[in-house]
Order: structure tokens, then sequence, then C-alpha cells
């Protein structure tokens, strides 16, 4: 059987093999558990220089619901709630995490996947005004993501205004970074790590789509930000004996700018396929700047693009038409690129 | 600066070079996500041979206390608790992690980390003769570990035992499997696979302390047992987007018997370390068959000890002796041993 | 100090002097404790009758928020959420309760308070015509308040066609019936206590907003539908030790149909209100058929209304004009009609 | 049918009279909701002056389990636990309630009821060493009785010592006082409750077994030591819409002393059952100074006990023994206690 061209989505391969390379060659090493070898020390270190941050803490834990559950779960009391654009990955497919942790998701209409700073003015307000509050669920943080999985980024300006109405009504800004990668490459991006760093208090670094084999760097901006979040991520089984597999892969992927690199070698395979549909005569749904296109393509076309290429449906546009997304990555090569924009063009 | 010999516990290497060697093979395969991918369907075929099981089901998970807190969460309802020895690995060091789940742990005395039948049975008598039992956290599982936390094992007989109590009061009978390839390769342990997979309505095969870089496989002996697992797994952040990380090590685990072969060597070693210790004077805390032996020691000795050998503290044994443990693993050699043995004559 | 008239809802007061009476009467008398009385047991039996049920099983609760948390809780497995109108009292103003009890809460546009039965079919086609929907909290239960929170009713046709949609989805529906009475007693309504028990799978018929100090009575349409639910009760905290006080209440409210006269009283009042609003060129912000009342008034008449009535603020309506609440109950007498009446015509 | 005397438990009866009386007058009184009306007020005044309290808390809820759970949950961290006697009322008789809302149970063995304050430092001590006690739920609160489920009373100096321990590890401690009248009104009890509030930060006055209808005072011993304690009490169901009812019955209790007297009934009519078997050759269980009597009764005589008199099965004392409980209460008479002696003459 052929395999398809894997363009499905951004987690279909392993790692990077700077990154296997450095697992073989550490294999029979002895270190200690539980996150207290000296690879995860280091990858720490990288991350705190990478993020220009002196008082920060880093966790590295195995996955992005993971990741989300564990930190929201560990930053808010239990009064307390999370407000996330409605099409947020929390809100949406994490199987309703976050709620089974005890938190409600107070969600806000998005613009392609980004909470405007208005909208959350605006929420804020009302809820401060209203003099029977306490009978609700308090806002405590703000969810977002970058890129969003609209695949779209915000801007520095953007994520400053947000920060600066988080300021104002005492809420933690937190940023899920499954794709940051794809974002930090993206042409335009202004949104820097210290950037990141200065204007969330939390954020994670995604490892699973940007070339690990899985883990999530969490960065909190100021040490002591959380107590006791060892204890709270094992009591929520997140915690890995053997840490230093999550160690090695950070250490590995913030040497030498290569969390850098692997973004940009997708996002350039993106922008090549962008403009060979535009000039193709295929429409965007939406235009991206990241790792995800997005196509409205006639059914037609879909059934026989699907024979050669694994793509992921997003939605029905109409009735002959559906919106479909590729995604590029670290992983995806000159090869593949030419192959599925012939595919592209003969259907 | 030398390194010192590593006995601290089974968690310190990566993973056994057969799965190494694999995962590089395939490391740029593009796999299907979540566990759809052919290497954990391949594991989860490997795996119910293994175990007898025609009509069981498989899911693998990344670690010991996360498999437990899902299980466990998984399986009971809400006004459900779960029975275990005091001892138990829940009970202790999971990070309150079972009632973060929203479930009680009722604690019975242990007999050398195992559960007694006959506690087992007088406890659940009294429950339900109970008239204000309403009132209280309903018993409907049995968690054990085997090997327990102490390094010892159910006998056939008193795991037919515990199943038989368990079908008498509908409760759930679940094993903890962390150490289990050490279990399995005891001289005169009689609880195989197939054996676990009859007694047991729920296990997990560790793989994490058995030769994986992560990794247990959670085994249900009828499918169906537990409905929607995988939105739950989801939920609890338990899910790889890169499930073939998984997949490839069970599967690699599963084929030629290697499971077995892995912990066949630690015990070897052990049981030589064992007779060396009994020959020479030293006092066993208590005898295992397992990969874990505990020592009684003089705190001069230790001292010495800890200068070229890593160990684990268990707790004070009188104001001049300590007990200690000592583990092999499957990446124990010849070489490690030898040097140890010296240096227990030596000190 | 003049008392302001009390319009501004219906939990102001004590009790309807017949349980006042009932209550001083059995004070002295010794019944078995935590449900187990003979006033539980009547209340229970005149329930089942009011509802036509012979399989059915009733439990009173002490609050509308309690009764819906360990229903919708006890009905509910973790991986499993609820469906509600967005303006639904469990969305809104119960301190993020059903998530802090592990679920999601699956928000879907209001009408007027109501779930229209069109876009219930059409979020539940989508659902499971999503390929990835195990990565979703599973909807299973529809939560739907008669009168809803904007004091709109559904009508049989109504419930019904949700009643079909949830029977093809396998979805609970549960209806809180906080202000049941005034729904009952509504000109032109047509769900009657038998029908809400034909066409839900559980309700709860409200007694602290309709004539008890306190007191919900949870309606289940068939034994057995959730297990242990008295279990789950006491660990919730919702268990009262002497139980026959919400007994005694629900007794005296089930005998010789008073539930049906205090809400019938408190309607006649309400209408009369809203005539005499009408006819004064007052303008309604919607018309409603229960006991609750919303206005668009001035903001000038509504400090002077504010000094001899005590209101609900409801919203702002723009810059001069307000939405406000009147709310009539079972304690609204003519002469404190009258003196409402007087003040609204004279401001 | 005759009724049998009521000394089984201490929650059989309705409400003392002067709070039944002054239910009565105010019942039509209209009154804000939610614990913001007058009594309410009045209730947390007088209850903060009793305690002798400047700048502490009061807040009422329902019933003790609630309570227990609420105030636990509101107090504790997630990574958290609560350390309890083994025989604590939250470890066996609440239905698991503190594990689901997230929280173990850390349990010591109890010295009739009470936990030592010997095993608590020793318990902390071991802990505080632990070198892996990042692993562990963190202790955090300590909870006791007053009077404990064994109707034993902890001294001054217990309290003083326990309290001490506290502070040394940063730990709160809670006082459950579900029958505090009870203990307030013992001989030769010396913890008043201004001494109480002195060395516990968090304790509850029991209403419902005192004289209550319903009711518990949560006294938190300074402002703001639990921060929305309002909102998490909503969330957990725990608030009442009419909170009046609340507080006309502990305005009542604290008006006059009448929370001491109606305990000093109770206890002078057990300590004249507890004489009275003591003359008669009955045997004490063990010897209390509370509303609870425990005696050792032959299974031929409790046979003809039973017809006469509701006691409470306790436990079996041998194959031919019961042990039983008798209990006191506010509205226990002479002429029911002339009417048990009698017939514990008799049998």
């Amino acid at each position: 059987m052929t395999q398809r061209l894997p363009f499905s989505c951004d987690y279909l391969q392993g790692c990077h093999p700077a990154i296997l390379q450095k697992l073989s060659e550490t294999n029979l090493e002895a270190c200690d558990g539980y996150g207290s070898d000296p690879y995860t020390l280091k990858a720490r270190e990288l991350i705190l220089k990478a993020c220009q941050l002196e008082n920060g803490e880093v966790f590295l834990l195995s996955g992005g619901t993971q990741a989300n559950l564990i930190v929201i779960s560990a930053a808010l009391q239990r009064y307390q709630a999370v407000i996330s654009a409605d099409t947020g990955h929390i809100n949406c497919h994490e199987g309703g995490s976050i709620e089974a942790g005890g938190h409600k998701i107070l969600a806000l209409p998005h613009d392609h996947g980004k909470i405007r700073g208005d909208d959350l003015e605006k929420y804020m307000a009302n809820f401060t005004a209203d003099a029977n509050n306490e009978h609700m669920a308090q806002p405590a943080m703000v969810y977002i993501s970058q890129p969003t999985e609209y695949g779209t980024l915000y801007s520095a300006e953007e994520l400053k205004k947000l920060h600066q109405i988080c300021r104002k009504y005492g809420l933690l800004l937190y940023c899920d970074g499954a794709r940051l990668a794809y974002g930090l490459a993206a042409k335009d991006n202004d949104v820097t790590l210290p950037l990141l760093a200065e204007f969330c208090d939390i954020f994670y670094i995604g490892g699973t789509k940007c070339g690990a084999l899985l883990g999530e760097a969490v960065v909190f901006s100021r040490k002591g930000l959380i107590s006791h979040f060892f204890t709270t991520t094992k009591q929520m089984g997140g915690i890995l004996a053997k840490g230093k597999l999550l160690g090695i892969q950070f250490a590995t992927l913030f040497e030498d700018d290569l969390y850098l690199k692997v973004g940009q070698s997708a996002i350039n395979y993106a922008d090549q396929i962008r403009t060979f549909l535009k000039d193709n005569g295929y429409q965007l749904f939406f235009d991206t700047p990241t790792n995800q296109i997005f196509i409205i393509i006639s059914d037609e076309k879909l059934k026989k693009l699907g024979e050669k290429v694994s793509y992921s449906y997003w939605e029905k546009y109409d009735d002959q038409h559906t919106v479909i997304r590729l995604a590029t990555s670290w992983a995806t090569n000159a090869q593949q690129v030419e192959e599925l924009l012939k595919v592209l063009k003969e259907i």
C-alpha cells in the first residue's frame, strides 16, 4: 500500500533527529528520577534564558491537555473560573477536562480564534458591576493560545492589551503554546519568547507538535506563583519517573536555537503551499500565517485529494464544498511538498 | 566525578536497547495519533495473547500514578470507595491522587504489603451488616499490587481467594503491576499473566520500571467493563498525541517474550545479591523474591556504602541501624553487581 | 422606618401558615432521622400520587442549587456533560456548582429562557456526526426550567418535542421547578404534574419559593434510575438529620392541593399587575404568564419607585431606562398589590 | 401504638419552643435573602460576642456534614490533606464527603475519640523529615470534634497542646461542634467558647442537635481567613434563599444564654441516668461526661429494653453482650427519664 502524503496534522512522526541521537547517547546513563536529573536542569536553564526570565520557573509535562488541566487546576481556587474564547482548545476538545478539575470555563465569542481585548474588558466590567456576582464563579484567569486553534496569531499590541486588562482586574494570563514554534517562526510575528514571558503569567512551550516525541514546557514568569506545583502534578498523574526523557528533549530543542529552526522549516513550506493555492484558484477559508492552512474545496476535488493526501476535515462549507486543514511540521520535507502541489494541480 | 553504582531504584536508565532501536527505525514514519497507530494495535494484540484474553481490552498510559488515577476514577461511581492495603502506593505516595479524583481509600492493615483474604472478608461482612452503611462511601474495588511495594508476591492461591471474596461482594479486583516483570520472573512465582487476567478485573503491566522509557499497559479482562475510557483518559490528561511512542515500546516488549527476559535478568542479579548478603552476615529486613532487597545496616557501614553506591532510604531501624532498599533492574549488569558485592564486602 | 412593599422576589417571607401550624403541632414528636420519618413518607406518597407515578421515587432536598448539583452529579458519569440554555440558572447563578461537581455545561442559545427543540436536534446531530467526539465531554442530559428564569413556560407540545429528541439521542431530560407552583397555576399552562412526570426523567418541585421555609422535592419518574442517591446526597451535604422538617412541609403542600392554591393566588395578583401596567402606559420587557413581571422603566420613575417598593434590577435597557423585575408570591396580599398599583400610578 | 421512649439520639424532635415562637412571630416579615437579613446579622453579633471574638466571622450553614465539607474544601488547597482521628465523623459516616471534595483524610489512631498531641507531633515530625514528602498530599489542617463521636471532651490543656503543634507546623485547627452545647454544659469541662475561639482557627457551633430545626454556625477566629466563602458555599449548595430561617434560630439560641441552658438540662438528665446505671449494676462501656451514655448490656436485657426504649446500637461486645448508646437532648424531660429508669430497673 502506498502511504498517503502526511498533511493531516503536525504530530504524525516521531522526533527531530537531534533528539533521537541524544536519547540514544544517554540511554544507559543512570539519572535521578522525577525531574531531578541534569538534563531537566539544563532544559530549565536554557528555556529561562531564551525567555529572558531571571526569576521564572519551568516544569516539563507530557501533553497539552495535561498541561492545561494541571496549570489551570493549580492556579485557580475552587470558586474561580477561567475565561476562554469559545473556540479555545480547553472548551472544545479536551473532554471537559477543566470542568472535571472543578472549574467553569467562561466562553467569550472569538475573532478568528482570538479573544478581543474589548470583549474581555466589557465582560469584566459587567461582572464587576453585578451586585450579585458573589453567586457566580469568579473569573480569575484568561486562557489564550498562540498560535490559536485557527492558526492565527496575537500581535504584540493585542497581547499587551489583554495583559493590561488582566492586570486591571486581577486576572492571570495563561497562553497555550502547543504550536508555539510555528508562531515564533511566522513572518510578521512580533511576539517573541521574552515578550510572551513579559505579558503572560504562565505559558507553555509546545514540544509534542514541534519536534519532540512528547512534552510541553510550562513556564511561570515568576517563582512561587503557584505553591507545591510538583505535588499537584504528581496528584494529577503528570510526573514521569524517568523525567530525563522530557529533559533531554527540551535541552536539545533549546540548544543552538533548534526550536526556532524546526518552526521555520514548517512555515516556509506552509507559505509555499499557500502561495501555490492562491495562484492556482484555490480559496482559503481564511488566511493564516502559521503551519495550518484552511481551504474551501469542492467535494469532488476533495475525494480525489483524499486518495493521495491525508488531511483534516474541518467543517462543511455548503452543500458542495468542505473546509479542510492541511498542516506542515518540522518533519515536512521538500519532496512531500512538491508531490502535494502536484496532486493539488492535477485534481 | 565517579558515578555511584546505580541500585537506588529501577527507573534510573532509559529503555531496553531493542526498544531504542525500534524507535529509531520508525521515527519518521507517519502514523495516526491518539493510539490509533498500527504499533499500538499490535501491542494490544500481543498483550491480549500473552494474557490469553479473547475478549479483553488494552489501553496504553504513561505512568503508574496516572494509570491508577484514571482506572480507579473511571471504574468507580462517585459514591464508591476503593479498598487498599495501608501501604498501598495509592495510599501513600501518589499525592492524594485518588481522593483528588473524588474517591475514598479504605485502608486495611497490610501483611508485608499484602491484603489478607481474611481481613477483606471481615471488613466486607461488617460493612454489609451495618444498618447505617448508606451513610458511608460504598466499597466497590480492591486495589492490590504485584509485586507489592515491599517486593513481596501474592501466590495464585492468595489471589484466587481475594478474587472469590470480590465476586461475593460485588467488588472489582484491580492489580497495580508497576514492577510486574520482576514478579513474573521471580522463582516460585505462580501468578502468570493469564492467571492474573483470570482473577483480576483490571490490571496494568508496568513498562516504566521494566524496560520502557515510559508507559503502562492497562488490561481489562472483558470488553465494555468501563464505558468511554478513552474520553475519561483524555479528560484526565492521559492521551498522548503520538500514541505510537507507547505502542512501539509495548509491541517490542511483548514480541519474543522480551518482557519476561528483562525481568529474569534483574531477578538473577537480585538473587545473587541476596545470597551474598546472607552469606556475609548482613541481615535482611525481610526476605523478598523480586528485584527489591531490604537490608538492615549499621549507620557506620551505611555511610561508607553511600559513597560508592546509590541506594534508597527506607526507614530507621533503631538508633544505630537503618533499613535501606537496593533494587536491580533490566539495566543492571554483571560488572555493576560484582562491584556492589566488592563494596559490601569491604565496608 | 417604613418597610418597602416586598416585590423584589418570591422568597422574602417565611412559610405558608398551614405549614407553620403543622410544624408547631408536631414539634415535640420524636421521629427517626434522615428522611425515614412518617411525614416524609407521606409527602412522598402524596407527590407520587399528584404526579400519577406508580413507579417513581421522591427525595426531599433543601434548596435549588443543591438539588441541581446533586441530581446532575448523581445522574452523570464523569465523562458526561449537561446541555442547558445559556440563561439556565445552573449556567449563571450557582457559583460554578455543576463544574465544581466535575461536569461541563454545554450552553445553547435561549429563546426567552427556553431551549428550542430544533437547536437541540441540530446540536446533537452535529455531535453525533463528529468523528472526533470521543475527545469531547459526552452530552447526556438536558436541563430546562419550568417556569424559566425569564418567567416563561414550555408548552406541552414543546416539552414533548424535547422529550422525543432526548429519547432519540439517549439523553436524560431534567426540569428545574424552583417556581413550579407558579407555572402550574398560570393561565393557558398545559404542562400538568403528570405530564411533567411523563416527559421528564427527573424534575424537582420547588418548595422554597412556593410556600415552604426551605425544601425541594426531587422526583424520579422511575425507581432505580439512579443508584445510591441517598449516599450521594449525604456525601454532598444534602441530608438533614431532622428530615421531618422537609417531610412536614411537603406533606402539607400536597394535601388538599395546597401547592396549586399558593400558586394561583400569586398568578392572580401578577395578572392584575400586568393588566394595570399595560393599561397605564408601562412597557413590559416581554410578556410572561407567571409570577415574574419584567418592566422597562425610566430611571427617573425607577428612583421614585425604589423609595416605596423593593424590586429586582434586571439589566440596563438604554441610557435612560432600566429593566426591572417585580415578583408576586404565595405571601402577596390584596393590600400590597393595591398599594403597589397606587405607587405605579403616582410616579 | 405506644411510642417508645426517645433515647436513641439527640435529633428526634423539632426545635426549642423559644425558637418555634420566634419563627411564628416573624413568619410573614419580608427579609432580604441569602443571609443578608437582620436576624442573621444579629445571630452573628451574638455569637461573636459569646466567643469574645472582635475580628471573627460567622456563617450559618444547614447541617454538620455540609459544614465539614464546605469548611474543609474551602480551607484547603487541592494538594492538601486533613488529619483526623480514625473515628472522626468525617472519616466514617459522611459518605466519603471530604474525598469527594478532593481531599485525603490522614487518619491517626484515636484515644476514646480524641487525637493525642504526641501522636500528632510524631506524625508531623516524620512527615517533615521525609525527603520524598512532595510526592504526598500535604497535611494542612487538623479536624477534631468537641464532644467527640465517643462523647468525650478535650480538656483546655489538651486543646492548647494541639493548638501549639498546629502553629508549629502551619496547620489549621478545626473543631466540629455538632454537640457543642452538651460539651459546654458538662461538669468539669474547661473548654469555653472564648477558649475554643482562641485555640481553633475554625469551629462550628452545632444547632441541629442542640435545639434548632437545622443549622450550624461556622466561626472563623479571624476575618479573611478564607476568601470568597460565600461563593464556595453557594457552589456547594449550602446557601439557603431564606437565610433568616437560620438567623432566627441562632439569634434565639444565643440570646440570654439559651444555648448553655439547653445543654445543661440534657447533661443533668444524662448524669442522673449514669449514676443510676452504676448504682444498679450496669456496666458502662466507658465513662463520658456529656449527653451520650454507652452501656454494655446483655442481649437478653437488650431485647426487653428495646420494646420500650429506642436506643442506638453501637457494636457487639461479646457473644452475649452488646454495646448500646442512649442519648439525652434539650427535649428530654423528667418524666421520660423517670420512665427510662423504671424500665432499666425492671428488665
